[in-house]
């Protein structure tokens, strides 16, 4: 394989998917997969399921596939999904906030909402049915810390970013996934990634776009 | 610049993100930005913004920078946003549905929803706010034409996906944005986009898997 070289965002991204998919395959009895119907179920290209995989060492065997189970296993270890990862929602009293935080897909794949955080008063000590109280934001660093909180997820509006960037950051810990509409930078010790659902319109629209004009719209990778 | 490429996924998703920035700056009154800056301010390589922009041909003068209203004009061409696109939300009854429905971030970037549609016979007919009622999925054919709305949100739970799909992709809409935990694929007639909100947290939780192990994490240039 020569030099290792660090994957690709889109292929961490990826990765998720196949991981989706041999969950489903191996509660369907399945025990192997080829990197074509892997690809072929995807929407993908098999060159490029080999060659996300390859990142990561050597699966599977020429002619006969990739062992379900193994690669499932193999692709958890990678995305550190063995263990639970503690979240905790800052805006959970908006809607974004509240539909985030009551969204059973994440406990399923072992992303478990401890904590939900809002600067509103009128919803401060309220209750978001199972999930507990709304906390304030300013006890964001003690309730990260006793509740082992590593990922903040953030809906607050751009107006209330600024206030409560400092206690985020601040706040002990390491990732946050920022929905606010106001780009945050990463910096040493807390990882950000920003969606922007925006975003993923103005892309759409671009493809109509090339339509309108004749271009033939190939379906990108990208999921 | 020699042959032509078609750019990729995430440069046409860092066009949105100049774009937005950009009109920050027109805002307030700035004339021209460098690569330098632009690239900063957004937490990006200078190389990798000069490379987005030369897809779309030459702009900005060396030494000089580019032009701000015109680089936001180019890129709202781009992206085909100078005219206000039409939007449904299919499942607008659920928390992310109105969630989505309810997000002004939209309107602001030209994307305008004009339908809603839910299964849930408890909410057809039902009014959103200023967003007008909830019709039955059966009707999208109907509403798609009258109304010329181009892409859907379709934000409905696994169970039902199998269950509207049809009716989506004979619908008339040209592009689909697809929160469902359901990866659909992309038609001669219909672009797909699927938006996986665990995917993220999964990819966050890749990155602090390498930290655990003491490889230093660089932020990638994704957003």
């Amino acid at each position: 394989m020569g030099t290792k070289l660090a994957p690709p965002q889109a292929t961490i991204k990826r990765l998720s998917i196949y991981l989706r998919y041999l969950n489903g395959l191996d509660g369907d009895g399945v025990k192997v997969i080829s990197s074509h119907d892997l690809a072929r179920k995807l929407g993908l290209n098999p060159a490029q399921v080999r060659k996300d995989l390859a990142y990561f060492g050597e699966f599977g065997k020429r002619g006969v596939g990739y062992s379900v189970k193994k690669l499932r296993d193999h692709i958890v270890k990678i995305l550190g999904l063995q263990k639970i990862r503690k979240v905790a929602i800052v805006g959970a009293g908006g809607r974004l906030g509240t539909a985030l935080a009551m969204y059973t897909g994440f406990e399923k794949r072992n992303f478990k909402v401890c904590a939900l955080f809002d600067n509103d008063p009128a919803l401060i000590g309220t209750t978001l049915e199972h999930l507990g109280q709304i906390s304030p934001v300013s006890e964001l660093p003690k309730l990260v810390k006793e509740r082992e909180i590593e990922i903040l997820i953030l809906t607050v509006p751009a107006r209330a970013v600024k206030e409560v960037y400092d206690m985020v950051m601040l706040s002990g810990v390491r990732a946050v996934l920022n929905f606010a509409p106001f780009k945050l930078i990463s910096t040493e010790n807390v990882l950000v990634h920003n969606v922007d659902l925006t975003t993923e319109l103005e892309s759409l629209s671009y493809h109509l776009c090339l339509q309108e004009s004749g271009i033939p719209v190939e379906p990108d990778d990208e999921t």
